[in-house]
């Protein structure tokens, strides 16, 4: 199968956008007018750039409002046609868009439509040039693909054929099984875009919200597959208008690209199962060090292992792991250990979707972990059992002072630019479905966040970004991370440790809003602990202090099954992390 | 007229909130119940803390869903409601919002709402509370004022009243006027906000895209005095959900807010009528400042004074006066005087609308000319006749090899979270009144711009801001102002100056797409101009080097009358400069 991207989806001139779609590995390209028109290069040298850099101009887009134009208007529109076939000439194009007219003098009138694209069909075929036809959903008469294609049929002409757009067709309906019945090699190009559900003007929504496949909530599977099943051979070609994509570094945004494409294929390694997250590890500088192991230790945690090789400190309590590595100026969560059925393969199939995998420096006695870098950077390790364990000499220390926690999940607070690509390589990467979803409105701006979780949430994962990239305003509070330990008895595990106070006003608000039993409201006022309730259950969380202004410790009981992340009560949490802040600095 | 502000406008916690508001002059603050479960502050403490300030609490906001209750869930909504009168009783706040009911089980019958918020106004009473009953422009079955208002009035309770929303009577119709014949002592408060016209479902335009009364385009001078003409006399109060204003310095964003405020009423020393730009200032550093005095001998522009006590140069060609100030390490626009019938009073004006005074160092041989900051910083003076000139030591140098240039617009990037107070800056300091504005799709994200103008177009400006906060892709080529120098002669004003090409592509597009006379065709890629045309006639534009990472000069004729500012031809201008800047590199 082969993949082309529109340049239109990437940041950058449209040199730079070659180069990035080349090193992502697409097979072709579509070239966007408005790129051309703005590049210093000649479309010979355009041409001879695209053929070293392996590539193919798949189709060049979009020529607008010729299909329904007055009479006396579609002189100019030949004209103009016929210049785009000379600049096709010298590019070495061979398919041109075109989308269904908007102009407001365009004359809803099929038979019309249909001898004017067949006279441009003609003038294209003169030179060995197929006119793709596309309705936009904003069209001003077609504007469904059924539309389109009653034109294509009707002007019956060798070299004009339909383009399919999954965006303009599933933006307004899910009755496309169709299209599965069209005659493939009349299909002359699919371009795939997904987006999330808004409810919104459809231009707008499509100018600035466009995803990559499997980013958004559009049924891009499904459609594919039914463009395919009608024998549809072309490449799969991705048109995205995404404002962040358009201001994010191309070559990263190629490589999210291709991987959507692979991912929608799905001629991949299957996802072996997940079951759990066998370790945590963070990077602690010299003062955040000390601060996290008190913390540990308060929390019952023992120092059981020390790396063989490394600066790393394995501590233990209950099931669960966190190795502190002191080997690193940054305090973060650099890395996490996933337990897999079959590690090999899940190394496999991450590499097939264009993973980083991260080289291991491995000595004799050292357990062979393979890693992948998220795109956040953050190292993911997959293992089986225990063997691992092996890398750290036992420092004897006794860990039965534990009170059986385990790590419940991780909070990662995503680069701006990176979200949904961080979302689709949790998809497709590990195949974690997606948990609850939320915004909130935060002290220091709106904040969304997803949760991605396996079948039997034993992993589980929260990602969050902002709304808006982040100015200066605030800048002593970033985007922390954390790390969430699970407990079956919070007041014992909590006992002693520094947890952040939550404020007075929160638990009025509780008591006004909630009718919690009496014993539930007295112990989360007690513990000074954050609750939110789900149809299954209450959860009770506690936090320390922002460590390394970079990392917190969250402990949690989930009592009766509740399922959910207690996003709600971030605004809450951060305040509390600001306030404690202004005070040690005081 | 007393001034409020909703502590959701602005960002930080609660206290920064209140300081902020406090520092910019508000009266009092509407306290938003999420900012208050946040806070560490108990409502005594804050009740002192907004004391100290000078501040009342005119509203404590929002309740949710309490009319329309089935009677079985009114207990609880007592319950709560009484929870929050003890809350505001603490606080010292006499008002409380309710906003209409959006729980799904909400009964749609006006006798019992009634009913219940009856209930709730004698709860209130005996606390000497009062209730301001809000139709939220979603409510399940209460969405407009009238709805709301008849609900009201069946209640029929002292302690009931209305609050009325721009936003939620103006985001669904524009028949207010009817508002001007209620009672003016039932409506108990009034909250203010404007927006863009978006085609979106109203509750996301409502919590993103709010902003400041005569930022956006609701008929807010129109809404409000129907409602002053009812007789209301409480606050003026903001509440405005904005993605920006919600991560931008509250101390900032909460004077745009007042500024809006003291626009809107109006009660202001006129705008004296402006007559042109008499002079614009360019900081120079030691590399940009010679390449500048190239490119404006180039054009025809002689070094005809030297201020009598600062590093600063006067060039002049024609009318165009430009100063080169090299007191200052970065290359900026950093200032530009206007033409004022009345510069005192223009001074005074923007002196009313909170624009920060900028001392003037004025020796006894200079003019005094009173200047003030706009929000991004430039410096804009006021001044009458060329009073100003005799600072400046006459050089000697002749101007009379000069082709009659004038400065035609200037155009200023401004910082993300400003554009919106910049706009409202222009339109209400200087009086000055939209023109062309538009979106496109730069190179390296999208870009959004607006044109301001007097009415005679001799002072014209266009603010550009990227539609999301700039990360670190393209770093390199920051978002650069410009100074467009207007010429009747293109081709005899810019023969020798250093311009940058324009992409060959560029020329074989417009040939496409328009039908220009084969002269002015000629002339234009003859030129290397870039072209644009409106029904007035045609726009030539030609442009030189970025200078010092941030400046260039643009040259421009407009034939024919043309009114525009070009903003189409922006992306080929933007990826003609990193051409040009790669070129330089290599």
């Amino acid at each position: 199968m082969r993949t082309s991207v529109a340049t239109v989806c990437l940041s950058g001139t449209l040199e730079e956008k070659l180069a990035a779609a080349a090193a992502a590995g697409f097979d072709g390209v579509e070239i966007f007018e408005n790129d051309l028109i703005a590049s210093v290069s000649s479309p010979e040298e355009i041409r001879r750039r695209v053929a070293d850099l392996g590539l193919t101009i798949d189709l060049y887009q979009p020529f607008r409002d010729a299909e329904g134009a007055p009479p006396h208007r579609f002189a100019a529109v030949e004209r103009r046609f016929r210049a785009k076939l000379d600049l096709m000439g010298r590019l070495g194009a061979d398919t041109i868009l075109i989308c269904s007219s908007v102009a407001s003098d365009t004359i809803n009138d099929d038979a019309l439509a249909a001898g004017q694209l067949r006279r441009l069909a003609e003038l294209a075929a003169e030179r060995r040039i197929r006119i793709a036809y596309e309705a936009l959903a904003w069209g001003r008469h077609v504007s469904t693909w059924e539309h389109s294609w009653e034109i294509v049929r009707r002007a019956d002409h060798h070299a004009l054929g339909l383009c399919l757009d999954s965006f303009h067709v599933l933006s307004h309906t899910d009755e496309y099984a169709e299209i599965a019945d069209l005659p493939g090699d009349r299909i002359f190009f699919l371009q795939l875009a997904d987006a999330p559900r808004l409810d919104m003007d459809v231009l707008q929504w499509s100018r600035h919200h466009r995803l990559f496949p499997l980013q958004g909530r559009l049924d891009l599977t499904g459609f594919t597959r039914a463009v395919l099943d009608a024998g549809y051979s072309g490449p799969l070609s991705l048109e995205v208008f995404n404002d962040v994509f358009r201001q994010s570094d191309p070559h990263r945004t190629a490589v999210d690209a291709r991987r959507s494409l692979i991912a929608l294929n799905d001629a991949l390694t299957p996802a072996p199962a997940l079951s759990g997250i066998a370790f945590a590890e963070l990077g602690v500088d010299a003062e955040t060090g000390p601060q996290l192991e008190t913390v540990l230790r308060a929390l019952g945690f023992a120092h059981t292992g020390q790396h063989r090789s490394k600066a790393v400190q394995l501590w233990e309590q209950g099931t669960a792991r966190i190795l502190l590595n002191s080997g690193d100026s940054r305090t973060a969560i650099r890395a996490f250990a996933l337990e897999s059925t079959d590690p090999a393969a899940s190394a496999a199939r991450a590499a097939e979707l264009l993973a980083t995998p991260l080289p291991r420096r491995r000595r004799q006695s050292e357990a062979d972990l393979t890693a992948v870098a998220a795109p956040d950077g953050t190292e993911i390790f997959f293992c089986r059992g225990e063997h691992w364990l092996g890398d750290f000499l036992t420092t004897g220390e006794d860990r039965t002072r534990g009170t059986g926690l385990s790590i419940d999940h991780l909070s990662l607070a995503q680069p701006f630019d990176r979200y949904d690509e961080a979302a689709l390589f949790y998809r497709s990467v590990l195949g974690l479905t997606d948990d609850e979803a939320g915004e909130f409105a935060a002290p220091f701006g709106l904040v969304r966040t997803l949760a991605v979780r396996n079948a039997d949430r034993r992993v589980r994962l929260a990602l969050s970004v902002p709304l808006l990239r982040r100015g200066d305003w605030a800048p002593a509070v970033p985007h922390p991370q954390s790390l969430t330990l699970l407990t079956d008895d919070l007041a014992r595990t909590a006992a002693g440790v520094e947890t952040v106070p939550v404020p007075g006003n929160y638990y009025d608000d509780l008591d006004a809003r909630t009718d919690l039993p009496a014993e539930l409201r007295d112990t989360v006022r007690k513990l000074g602990a954050l609750h939110d309730q789900d149809e299954h259950g209450h959860y009770l969380q506690l936090f320390t202090p922002v460590l390394g202004n970079r990392v917190f410790l969250e402990i949690v009981q989930r009592v009766g099954g509740y399922r959910g992340y207690g996003f709600a009560n971030d605004p809450v949490r951060m305040a509390a992390h600001r306030a404690q802040r202004l005070v040690s600095r005081a």
